[in-house]
């Protein structure tokens, strides 16, 4: 059955959001028998991918439909328990493929709550209010702030190397000593020791921000909360817009599925394991003014496609597992793309504009990490401007079509100068000319739109071909990707798509991921004798204790 | 049988070092029968571990017994030939241990080049006189430069996706991007390329710098290596010393096994799986002039121990890979390591303070990636002083005996304060208090002896206990690590020790060598149809497409 990552408030299984004022509060509840799927039990908060879709969808939706928060609570509705992370059971009998996906989508939801702090002006306070292990210290580490109840047991804690013998991989390592910058030894011990740490200790070592005793905890929580909130008093957000539900048609027709939504197709062939993903540039009056983007809310195109996109790239990574190959394509006018970019530019100051930009960016990040290769084909009525140009960006390589009229053409926007950049923080233009620094002001300074020639001679594409070439060029070319080693191809991609500097979520993604991968395929976590496979049986797991 | 790493030019099988003044030729043409082990051949200058010892030991014997050496051409005695890359078959029947821990060398080995030509004025020029494939061009890829014959049929490549389904995981795929710049989707083309680019384009692509017709080959790259040696013309360094050998004597009884050096003793126990290494200070009259460090020669502790260190990590790594924690220890004085520290650093403008200063780095950075545990045990009689607290922040925890009379101490030296980075550019000090950078300069500052209350206060050890804990503490802490699986070890441990900044070397050893182990675990590479296993039989591989 395909996964789904449409959701609302309404039909959360796993959370409840409520709001008081400029505070939210995000409670966890997690549903023992409401698993994607059968054979594990979500005991004592822990998780699987459908409350993560939930958690995603929640803070979408503080962003969007709740612009007066400013602090998101993040409680638990279980007593003494906040959450003890992803359920174990539940990785033990996933495919390795599954984990990977897993790990990547609780990762990026982790990575938004941050975004959301960072550009919407909403603080995250975890309320630890019993035992927080694995995932669930890792979800608080993705918070602003953490406050434990101080009971004499309740204790944060990374259990994964010692019971499970796999890593905190959803950021855990490396927030510890990277965003929190706790000391390397101590985050040493406090990762080996499967009870955790708790109390002063915890503060001391710079696990938790504060801690409270069980009469004074929901005071403390209540008046950290204040706090937070006055501190981001002075942004002017709203009035909220209501996002609508995003849902593709699935059509299945022998080896061909076509997923439609309005603005963005996907046509899948399960035979040679290649989409194609096109997508429609804006179509009509776009708003212009501040008010107008208020006004157009969640319809306008420039929000409804990239949350489309958004969507059809995550049943490509979850539902369409073989699929190695994306093939960008897009449809329409190259200055009606640039115009809406510049729209949402001139008025980044006011809310929605700003989330509708930080949106994209994260779309396009996701497709950053995404462990498909991404071909872009430029040809006669595409609309690879701006913002969509970040596609071509995102690529592995780019094909465009040389034709007499100049009629194919790509041009760039305010979306290409560094409002969207990838996960080490350099703009997709700066990673392209990683080489040429110098480059990228020039490139910006073209006002006009690029045809193939012009756009070939500035190194804005891979290759350019002819009438004649182009078919058979762009065949073999897909053919011989599709053909090669997915696990290689992941592996090269994820090194060549990163050149220069790292930050917390790029090495997240890249020294984190990679070694937890790793692990998920070794022997001791996933063997028939691994702790993974062990896990909550009488016998204890057994090692090779082989070191590499 | 162990694998031993002390060799020199008059016994090198598959190197020969000339030299010409300023122009020392390092020509490779591997001895096909010539491998470490039987059951392949090292056809077409591929290499295995062996040829890569030698090529370490090359680059060490330029730095210190060949001063006068301005330039090191790299080039090849096989005709139409540069080099292979690593041995497929080699690769293919090794161990998962092995091949991780092959390739942890061999980039080393690659950094060492790099080293050299930072830090001692010695460029290295990769002259291409026919195939370079794989981790040959990764070889030529971390020379300052590089001359392709123009043959119109010798091409550089890194085939290895296409044709091995594994990585160019010796720097290659971060080389390429990172240090050339290559344009990412260019650098994608090319490592999807197997027979790799040739002539003008490759130029023009930035994967070599120049091309040469046979005929003006061996005249262009005379010429392109004088150009370089004069570039370095004013450095004045020599007289030459000679490095003695370094092999330890061993000696086995039972499960304990104890290699002795001069300086260094290592003591394993193959039933713990722990090696105690003990390294001791300096004794007598050490060199505190510039002329006394240069008439001390390779005898003096500074690069005798030092050696014995890097020589005792190697064996550690590869003969004994179920060893999962080192304890460190050393004994001595701790003002005799702070005044050879001091007098090293006072003279560091003297080429050979310089080389020696440079080798303890190295040695340290190979401390840093080793996959093992580190303990560092600071008790009565120790000196982890300066170079040696070095030792003290490489541990992944340190623990310090509290005795009454104040003897049990560590100290601080120049040799802290920044000359010897972990692969980040951090300084040790700057990596324990990455989340107090303050603090950094306020111990450097302390110029006494620390003594145990005093050390623990300012955080420079984990732990301190007293007397009558010290034994149980120290001795549960060892048991309970040599308990936990090795692997979530590893990748716990290349996380948390490397918080903040990467470099292209931190990024080979993390994004670029952590994908590649994984994918070295992958069906689709070593399985029974995997593309390693297949190669060089007649039927093709076959591979689960799943993306992951």
């Amino acid at each position: 059955m395909d996964l789904d990552f449409d959701t609302h408030p309404d039909r959360y299984k796993h959370w409840t959001l409520s709001f008081d004022g400029p505070v939210a509060t995000l409670t966890m509840a997690v549903q023992r028998d409401g698993g994607l799927k059968e054979g594990y039990e979500l005991k004592l908060n822990s998780y699987d991918l459908g409350v993560d879709i939930e958690l995603a969808d929640a803070i979408q939706r503080v962003r969007f439909e709740h612009p007066e928060v400013r602090v998101v609570v993040v409680d638990s509705g279980i007593d003494r328990v906040f959450c003890a992370g992803a359920n174990i059971p539940m990785l033990g009998s996933s495919t390795h493929a599954f984990k990977v996906n897993f790990c990547k989508f609780t990762n990026e939801t982790r990575l938004y709550i941050e975004d959301a702090s960072r550009h919407s002006g909403v603080s995250f306070l975890a309320a630890l209010n019993g035992t927080c292990a694995g995932g669930g210290y890792e979800l608080a580490l993705a918070c602003d702030e953490m406050i434990l109840i101080d009971d004499g047991s309740s204790a944060v804690s990374l259990p994964e190397v010692p019971l499970l013998a796999v890593l905190p991989g959803t950021g855990g390592l490396t927030r510890l000593v990277d965003k929190r910058k706790v000391r390397r030894d101590r985050a040493d011990i406090f990762c080996t020791t499967s009870e955790g740490i708790r109390g002063q200790r915890a503060v001391e070592w710079g696990l938790v921000d504060a801690v409270a005793p069980r009469s004074k905890f929901a005071d403390a929580v209540r008046e950290r909360a204040a706090t937070l909130a006055a501190r981001q008093a002075d942004r002017v957000k709203g009035p909220a817009i209501t996002l609508d539900p995003v849902r593709p048609e699935k059509h299945e027709e022998g080896q061909a599925i076509t997923l439609t939504y309005q603005h963005v197709t996907v046509e899948i062939d399960r035979a040679t394991r290649v989409a194609t993903l096109t997508m429609k540039g804006p179509e009509g009056k776009q708003p212009s003014t501040a008010e107008e983007i208020q006004a157009a809310g969640a319809s306008q195109w420039a929000l409804r496609a990239w949350r489309e996109l958004d969507d059809a790239i995550l049943r490509l990574r979850l539902n369409y597992l073989d699929v190695g190959l994306v093939v960008l394509q897009t449809r329409g006018d190259l200055e009606a793309v640039r115009a809406v970019d510049e729209a949402l530019h001139a008025h980044r100051t006011h809310w929605l504009a700003n989330e509708i930009l930080r949106l994209q960016a994260r779309v396009l990040r996701r497709l950053d990490v995404t462990s498909k290769s991404f071909f872009a084909l430029v040809d006669q009525g595409s609309c690879f401007a701006g913002s969509l140009f970040e596609l071509v960006l995102v690529a592995d390589r780019s094909y465009m079509l040389e034709d007499e009229d100049g009629e194919v053409a790509v041009a760039l926007s305010s979306a290409n100068a560094g409002s969207m950049p990838v996960n080490t923080g350099l703009s997709r233009l700066q990673v392209r000319f990683f080489g040429e620094p110098g480059k990228v002001d020039e490139l910006l300074a073209k006002k006009g739109l690029l045809a193939t020639e012009e756009a070939a001679e500035l190194g804005l594409v891979t290759v350019s071909a002819d009438d004649i070439d182009w078919e058979d060029d762009v065949r073999i070319a897909i053919e011989e990707r599709a053909s090669l080693s997915p696990d290689a191809l992941t592996g090269m991609e994820a090194s060549l798509r990163f050149p220069g500097p790292e930050t917390v979520e790029s090495k997240i993604f890249s020294r984190l991921s990679a070694w937890q991968n790793w692990i998920f395929q070794r022997p001791n976590a996933v063997g028939p004798q691994g702790a993974l496979t062990k896990y909550g049986q009488p016998d204890r797991p057994s090692f090779d204790f082989t070191r590499c």
